[in-house]
């Protein structure tokens, strides 16, 4: 018995597990398992249309489980691979519970992660857009947004609630941009309030061009459309720094938004950067016929992979196109592996590329021919619609334009995500964490930086008093939680400052069940009260807000 | 300018809203308000099928926002009313503002809440079945299941899995079980190794015969339909208690069970309970006109309101039919109230009820005539269909009952929800809440109750070693987190505990930024790797886990 096992429900995964299913038919004593930590995959390139409420979540997904007759789905997360004794560890979701899996052959399609950490702030305040979850989760943020700003009476507050700025200029950060700002156009309508005030959408991108995998007369073409539909443009510009209020750019302006959609900051996957596979620019090393540099047992395809283009030099690009054709290709040549026939090396040349950069309008690049405008829409709906992966999805998502065109787009915030009990939240120098006189609901745990704690106070010089300097690991916002008042003093940042953050009721619950902390709390709080009011010494104890 | 304020977006406060925005278009100098947490209304009676997935989540809400012209809609929760100065507080979701919100009418149509909190264990570990969002999650949750039943190679704990069990024999627990059951049994097939297994579906009720708003026959009706398909009853018993293992019956029984759903447990909103307002059964006390006894300037209606019903005696039944015809003669009232001329009772005698009870079966009895089976389950989806709150609903509900005769159904668990850091559960008198040699990745603080720490060991009676004894505001479980080791002791309820769980990550972050913790969690450490391992005497200090 051969174990064939594929890591990832992607494009290239999929595809690899439907060629070998459909060669096994004729080729008994193989075993073919497919791992994925979502029982599902996504269709990807629809992901924007689904945050602006077009196309239903579940109309672009594909079971793994029903997805060809002979593939044995293990709805898992990988936690560990032990490369010598050829043993999977697989971990059930929200279980600790632990399972193992060996292979004879194994598959390595596990694509790329978010990465975010080498931005500031980014990891915490920006929104990723690469999950079906990414997705449903930004356009019940959006939507948030605009509910919020209806209700605003503070005209700042509510210019800063319909900022939306998205990081990167490629193809994903291109239409997820488009379909954000159109979803906000129209549904502004239905807002009143928050149509006096209008919405912002800022697009940040690092070259001077954006699609620049494009010519750069369509990339210039896009810009121009969008340009004309109120989108603004930071280009040649980097972020720096991402915090509560908004993002910084590496000329130091500073973009305050309420929403940061990030679409940058790709990375290889966790589990391969330890692993003792040959690697380059952080994907495995494969031979033209995909098998894993100096093993027999391994191989790789898709983004987590660099596979030698042998058509025009260098490697594969990280594209859905290469993907699923590496995908059919691994399946063949695992096929041949087996009976022991020469393996076939991996040759394509690309078709083209496509783009929507707004209501009815698109650019496409397809085989050396540019087209722009509706023709370029029409096209990349025709193209995609054709490359859903069922017939199921065809008739759903062709339901869903069709209705599209008849009813207005549904604005239901539909959240089912409860606001996490501990978070973390990064905030640059002189940011104010928390205001003397506001209403908290937050309590601070310093992991990195400084804060001062400062009362009001018209007689000291610069209207203020200087209480108390904090640093790592110690805390703040206590006071308002358990006393149930506004603040009475407010934390600014000295330096950059990253914080764990608790909500009101869950810190209560911690504080009211957990000893050592209710000890602690109370001798904060006693010292506090016991501290002369007038005391004009920074006593390093006193800061208790 | 006289403003009339809706609390409360159910069928209740929408029915109110439209009928009032209606008689406006005649009315200057009114404003009109509606206030709701969410910004749409969730058509409940299709709850269970969007369980089932025969229908999707979006399809059966009304958008708040485009209820009617006139509507000014807020997206709020009530934080507070003020019934002196006639003001709300009203609360942004996820966030800390609060905005004010004065009335001169206040229609009170918040319903009724679900609160499990009088059954130890149940908040925590039941899922309710109240909100779109608790259908969206108990869908994903029973697809989970099968999931982690597939991958799970112990006969035990994959039997575990696949026990749901429904608490609650009226309409709400037999229509969720019915559908439940359906959804699991026609998901089987792709899980072969669950299918083998085999599922069950317990309902728990409290009365002898189920249904008990209709017709005894009917009723038995519908046992009878269920049982055949494989559904078993627990009747005349009452839960008592549920742990993460289960629940406990009131004939001491114990269903063990990965899956507890909770129908029970209606009460009064939190906002309402310390009210001014006159009220029974936690109910406010109307006049038949609606109006709050007392009150000049508040009316109420629906599940929150005690409503004479002047055509039966007593007081009108909680229902939907009821809640909808209120909210008209509420919106000609308050217009009558406004200009002077006499407001008339509110008189409604139902029309019936309908109940589906599984696939293609229903029971209904309807102005008196009982009718079972298939016809039932048509004139359930008639009967439904036409009151959908909108033609988009109509035309999308019937597109999904189309594509669901043709196509198998969706398994795509897609639950965005992350678990979350800090959260509660209950365990009873003999559990074990951890397990010496297992893998740890849970924190536990005690709230209440006091558990043992034992170790294996051959040589003491018994075959384990009392380690220590621990009780409220005591905490175990670090060292397997903080070391990466399998647990070194068992713990064990020596009562019924309640215990507040972080999960390892979140725990570890914790840890590592807050020093009063980590200081705590380094005495520990050092203490108890101090401590002689042979020793017998139960130190208290000892018990790190």
């Amino acid at each position: 018995m051969v174990r064939i096992v594929i890591l990832g429900g992607g494009f290239a995964g999929t595809a690899a597990a439907v060629e070998v299913a459909r060669q096994l038919a004729r080729e008994p004593g193989v075993q073919l398992h497919l791992v994925s930590d979502e029982n599902y995959s996504v269709f990807q390139p629809m992901l924007p249309e689904v945050v602006a409420g077009g196309i239903e979540p579940t109309h672009i997904v594909q079971p793994l489980r029903q997805l060809a007759a002979g593939v044995r789905f293990h709805c898992a997360r990988v936690h560990a691979i032990d490369w010598e004794r050829r043993m999977l560890t697989l971990a059930e979701s929200d279980s600790p519970r632990h399972h193992q899996l060996g292979w004879d052959q194994l598959v390595i399609a596990l694509g790329q992660v978010i990465d975010l950490s080498r931005i500031p702030g980014m990891a915490q305040h920006a929104m990723p857009i690469k999950t079906l979850g990414d997705a449903f989760h930004l356009r019940n943020h959006v939507l948030s947004r605009l509910e919020q700003a209806e209700l605003e009476s503070d005209e700042t507050r509510r210019r800063w609630l319909l900022t939306f700025v998205t990081i990167g200029g490629g193809f994903s950060g291109i239409e997820t941009a488009a379909e954000v700002h159109d979803l906000v156009r129209r549904a502004l309508p239905s807002y009143p309030r928050a149509e006096a005030t209008g919405h912002r959408m800022v697009v940040v991108h690092s070259r001077d061009v954006i699609l620049n995998e494009l010519d750069p007369s369509l990339g210039a073409f896009a810009q121009q459309t969008m340009v004309g539909r109120g989108v603004e443009f930071r280009l040649g510009r980097r972020s720096q720094e991402a915090t509560p209020d908004g993002v910084r750019l590496d000329d130091s302006t500073f973009l305050s938004a309420g929403t940061v959609i990030c679409t940058i900051g790709n990375a290889p996957h966790p589990l391969l950067t330890g692993s003792p596979l040959p690697q380059q620019g952080g994907r495995i090393v494969t031979d033209a016929c995909l098998r894993v540099v100096g093993r027999a047992d391994v191989w790789a395809l898709g983004d987590a992979a660099a596979v030698p283009d042998v058509r025009r030099g260098g490697n594969c690009p990280p594209t859905a196109q290469y993907a699923v054709r590496q995908g059919k290709q691994i399946g063949r040549n695992l096929i041949a592996a087996l009976r022991g026939e020469p393996l076939q090396p991996f040759s394509f040349g690309g078709l083209g590329q496509l783009a929507v950069v707004g209501h009815h309008c698109g650019v496409a690049q397809i085989c050396g021919i540019k087209l722009s405008g509706f023709v370029a829409w029409v096209l990349w709906r025709s193209v995609y619609w054709a490359k859903l992966p069922s017939f199921v999805c065809k008739v759903r998502v062709g339901l869903d334009w069709l209705l599209d065109l008849v009813f207005p787009r549904d604005l239901t915030k539909f959240e089912t995500r409860r606001s996490e009990a501990l978070s973390e939240s990064h905030w640059r120098a002189g940011d104010c964490l928390v205001r003397e006189g506001e209403r908290g609901d937050t309590f601070f745990v310093i992991q990195k930086g400084r804060v001062e704690i400062v009362r009001a106070d018209l007689s000291a010089p610069g209207g203020e008093r200087r209480l108390a300097e904090k640093g790592p690991g110690e805390s703040f916002g206590e006071t308002a939680l358990l006393t149930d008042s506004p603040r009475n003093a407010t934390v600014r940042a000295l330096t950059a400052v990253d914080v764990l953050t608790f909500k009101r009721a869950d810190f209560q619950k911690l504080v009211a069940s957990y000893g050592v902390l209710r000890q602690q709390m109370e001798r904060d709080l006693a010292r506090n009260a016991s501290a002369s009011p007038g005391a004009d010494a920074p006593a390093r104890d006193a800061g208790t807000v």
